[in-house]
Order: structure tokens, then C-alpha cells, then sequence
């Protein structure tokens, strides 16, 4: 089976991202990664989706997960009726795509292929797990490799012995663009903002970038807008979970005011992605809040006194006038002219 | 003795910031507050510049340390003839002033009154110690009183019911600023960013405040931007560890990036400090750089990879076209026009 994970980094394979296996989906936990390096083991789509809405995984995860999270779906369901399969099928998929409000529209391309193929094995169950794990497996790739395209075109943009920046956990093409520096003898550094609460930027994007032999320094959430100009940074990218078809950029907090130091110093601003055509503008985009818990802690430590609050909106939304360019599999478009992507 | 502490939380009071007893300078450890209530014990002046070095307390808390170590160096002089007493006391205070590099120009002027109180006692040293310590009580009352009246000339610019923001620890002025919104029935809500690494605005700014009954909430390092507009903030305030005469503001690192955002929104950044003399322009500012090793982990946790590095700049510098105004304790200035505050 062809697999367009090869030669990435270790938490970027298939397997170390969700794997379904034996009428289980295991889905490695970012939380701690690499700290610890644990597997959360789920018995039934809903606890997938649980995990999801857990943030168990996060970036890119959710949609392999969501996919290992059909194939289970398919075995839970595999003796039932053919009706109340179709039904069970589509309850799940339900379930999967809404575990976080603000990813539904790419959960629900995500699962697509997965939930056709689901519906087409009702009539023979026999080989169902296999055909729909196949179908996971080749979204996966598809993924991926529409990723590699995105992270080449992005890869134009880095200068020889370049500094990048990123925020969050830039997934697979980080991964991709490692290896494409890697494989151009293009010696770049690395400044990841660490992103607080859940630390994806140290925990994750750095720990990939290291795996993969490449410069790399963690800074704090305060640093980036001093830093980016002392250290000469020549871009800053980041992914999206979410890009409007009016150009606005939905992503981790605190990539807004990154944008917003990187169009102060002058600093190009790359976001990858694909434009979300189910957003046609800004107004539908409903931005997560979490358990403000969670933001008066640090690794599992209280930062702070009983008594005081924690607030946390998971995403911000950076404007198209802070954004250099939206870097897609078919190029880079202007934030300001995304139809263009689809024409 | 009068006391310019009373009624302010608990580690606004001198014996919880560093305070000298029997041959002995304790300082509240902020490294750790209010997770634990703990105090660094020095015995020596060399000690006290030590535990500066190390951050063990910051903000205003060195100024009052300062004098106290001063105290220390008389103690531990007492019993040297005149020559080398003064000699003793002259190199006393250039290790205290020296502990570092940034704050030296006000560390040299917290100083001066203890210091020439020491030098004053060369001839009789019999209540040498009590005169400094007085002398230095004398010092951090002069210092308290004097952030009242900056304390006084900010609340005017908060709104009834209003929403601040801060950055870092602002100290005895933020502890002025809650008592005069508790006197006013101003029942305003405080939204502290938590300040990476050392998360002194969730353990110290967010417990005095919340230690003074006031609505409080902390957010992480890469929210500001976001949600100074989000929770419509009436103004963002910091203080400044060096203000300098072009109207430079040098603060926590952070302080940059939260500037640029308020001027973004319109709303208001209020620094809180008197202007430095000793730096006419920023060039003559030295930006302290600290261990990496503190970036790369969390309330004594790790939060990446071994191999991957950190990268820690202490302040930053933050321009005068970001700042609204310099607050100082006699009125609000310009930072384009901060001569007129020598006038």
C-alpha cells in the first residue's frame, strides 16, 4: 500500500497519528507528546469523538482520526441490519465530523470519501472494515500529498539558510518542508512560539522540526514581535483551521497578533491551507471557547491563586490585510481574491 | 514607624517583598508565590545581589531589596575600621546596583539615600544598622507614595465599571490602582496576561488583585490581541523597567507585541513609571538576555524535545508612536515630550 508518510517524522506517521486496528482506533496523545509518548485507546466512534473534542489530537490529527474513527464505526455496526447500518453510519459520521464546532466544514470533506464507502458496503459487509480502512488510508495519502504541493510552494518562498517562524503545530507541511530544506541542502533555523495552554508549538512543531536534524528554537507566546525582527526572521507561517472565502485566517490564538508584528516589521506572512468554501465570509465562523481552566495551569502546574479566573477562546481570526498570501496545492492566492483557488 | 504598605495584599507589604532582621535579608521567593509562600534567606550583600540575579523577586521588589542588602552590608562592615568600611560599603553597593544589567541606572537611585546613610555612619557605627534600616523604610514609603500618585493620575483614565488589561507585574501602582477602585465602588474587571516564563502576571498581578477582591482573569501570552477587543478593554497597562527620555518604553518582554495590538483596536496603552534620566535614547539600553534553558520548560516542567533550544530576551523595547501615555507621579506626559517632566 503506497504511503506518502515515509520519511517524516515520527509523530506525523499514520500509525503515531490514529490507526484503526482490531476493532480499536488508537490515537496518539499530543497532550504530552513528546514528553510521554501514550496512545489513547478508543472501543467505539463516540469515544474517538470524545477524544477529539478532548483535543487528544489537534492540526491535521483530527482528520486521519475521524476516518479511523468511520472504519471503527463500520465494525461496531457490522451485524446490524442493513437499514439501521445506514442509519448507525450516518449517525457517526455525524458525531465525528460536530466533536468541535469549529473544524465541522473540513471534518465533513474530511470523512467524505470514508462515509460514501461506508454506505456503499451496506448491502455486503464482508470485507466493509478493510474497503473503508483502505479508503482511510488513501485520504490519508491524499492529504498528504496535497500538503507536499502546498509546503513546495511555500518552500519557494524560504531564502537559502533562511529563519522561519511558525505558531502552532504546522502539521504535515512543516514535516513536508523540513524535508524539502533537507533535501535542497537548505540549512534554515526554526523559531517556534511555544502556544499556550496546550504548548503544540514546543511540544509538537519543534519536536518534528528536531526529529528531522533542523535548527530549531522554542520562544514564549510574549516573544514572537520582538523577536521575528532582532533575530531577522524571513517569514512566518502558519496552517489554519479555517480560511474564509473573504480572506480571514481562523487559527490558534494568538496568530492574529503575530500577523499583525509580522506586517509591523514588515515580515511576510504565509498561511497554508485551502480555502473553506462553506465560509463564504467571516460571519460564519463560530470561534470555540474551552474550559478556562485550563489556562491557569501550565503542564498539569496551577499558575496561579484559587479564586482567580482562567479565560480561553481557542482560535483569533487574523484579517486579509495582515496576510501576505494564502499558500495553497495550487499556489499562492492573494487573501483578497480566493475564488480564484476554485475557478 | 509610618508605613505606606497598609491595606495593600500581602506581598505588597515590605516584610513579604525583602526585609532585614538580625544580620539577615529573607525575600519573598516570586518565583514561586503564591503556589508556595516561601523566603530566600541571604546573609550577605553578595548574597541579596545573588538572589536579584536569579530573579527571585522583580518588578519593585529589587528596589526595596536593594536597600535592605544595604542594611546587610552595614551589618556585616560593622566591625572594619573607617578606611575599609567605606570601601566595603562603595563595592556593597556597586555588586547590589550591578546585580542587573538592565535596571542599573535605577537601581543606582534607589540606592543613593541608604548609601550615603552608610557612608554617613563611617565615623560612628554604633546604630549604624537601625539608621540605614530606617533610612531604608524612609526609601520604600518615598517609593510607595510616589506610585500612589501615579496610581491616582491613572485611575482618572479608567471608566466606571471598566475592563483593564496588564502585562507583567505592575506592582505597587496596580495595588494602588485596586485600592482606589475598592474606595471609588468602582467595581472594574482586571484581565492579566500571564507572562511566560516566570508567569508573574498569573502568580503575582492576578493574586493581588484577586488578594484585593477584585474581578479577576488571566489569559495566556498569545490572547491579548485578541481579546483586548473581544471583551472590549478600556485600557491596557504595564509599567516600565526603563522609560527612557525619547520616549522608549522598556518592559517585559510582551509589552511590544500588546502595544501594537491596543494601537490597533484604539485602545489606549498607559505606561506607568517615572522617566530615566540616565537614558536620554534607547541606545544607551542594554536588553538582557537570560538563560534559554527557561523557555523550554513550564512551572519546572519540559515542554519540548531534548536538543531543541530556547531563546529568552527578558524585555523588549516598545516605541513611543504605541504608547498613549507616560503615567508618572505628576501627571500624564507624552512620550515625545518627557523633558517637561524635569521641568
Amino acid at each position: 500500500m503506497f504511503r506518502a508518510d515515509k520519511g517524516l517524522a515520527f509523530i506525523l506517521q499514520y500509525e503515531n497519528v490514529a490507526w484503526y486496528e482490531e476493532g480499536k482506533v488508537r490515537i496518539l496523545d499530543r497532550r504530552i507528546y513528546p514528553l510521554e509518548t501514550k496512545y489513547v485507546e478508543c472501543k467505539t466512534h463516540i469515544e474517538v469523538s470524545k477524544a477529539l473534542a478532548d483535543m487528544v489530537t489537534q492540526s491535521g490529527g483530527p482528520y486521519i482520526a475521524v476516518n479511523m474513527g468511520m472504519v471503527l464505526a463500520v465494525y461496531e455496526a457490522k451485524n446490524l441490519p442493513k437499514d439501521e447500518y445506514i442509519e448507525f453510519i450516518k449517525k457517526a459520521a455525524h458525531t465525528l465530523c460536530y466533536s468541535r464546532p469549529t473544524t465541522v466544514a473540513n471534518m465533513i470533506k474530511a470523512v467524505e470519501r470514508c462515509y460514501r464507502t461506508a454506505l456503499e458496503a451496506a448491502e455486503n459487509r464482508e470485507n466493509a472494515v478493510q474497503v473503508v480502512f483502505k479508503a482511510a488510508i488513501d485520504e490519508a495519502n491524499k492529504k498528504y500529498q496535497r500538503y507536499e504541493k502546498v509546503a513546495k510552494y511555500l518552500y519557494e518562498k524560504v531564502p537559502k539558510e533562511g529563519t522561519i517562524m511558525t505558531q502552532c503545530f504546522g502539521e504535515t507541511v512543516i514535516g513536508m518542508l523540513m524535508r524539502l530544506c533537507k533535501e535542497n541542502d537548505n540549512n534554515v533555523k526554526v523559531i517556534c512560539a511555544e502556544t499556550r495552554p496546550y504548548f503544540q508549538g514546543a511540544r509538537l512543531t519543534a519536536s518534528v522540526i528536531r526529529d528531522m536534524g533542523i535548527d530549531v528554537t522554542v520562544i514564549t507566546d510574549n516573544m514572537p514581535g520582538y523577536v521575528m525582527k532582532l533575530k531577522n526572521v524571513d517569514l512566518f507561517t502558519s496552517a489554519a483551521d479555517a480560511i474564509t472565502m473573504d480572506g480571514h485566517v481562523v487559527n490558534k490564538i494568538g496568530t492574529f497578533q503575530m500577523a499583525l508584528a509580522a506586517h509591523y516589521w514588515g515580515i511576510p506572512y504565509f498561511t497554508t491551507g485551502i480555502p473553506n468554501k462553506e465560509h463564504q465570509d467571516i460571519s460564519s465562523v463560530k470561534i470555540e471557547e474551552r474550559d478556562g481552566e485550563f489556562v491557569t495551569q501550565a503542564m498539569g502546574v496551577k499558575t496561579t491563586m484559587e479564586g482567580v479566573k482562567g479565560f480561553y477562546p481557542s482560535f483569533d481570526i487574523t484579517p486579509p490585510k495582515l496576510i501576505s498570501g494564502i499558500v495553497t496545492d495550487k499556489g499562492i492566492y492573494s487573501p483578497y481574491n480566493l475564488n480564484k483557488y476554485y475557478e
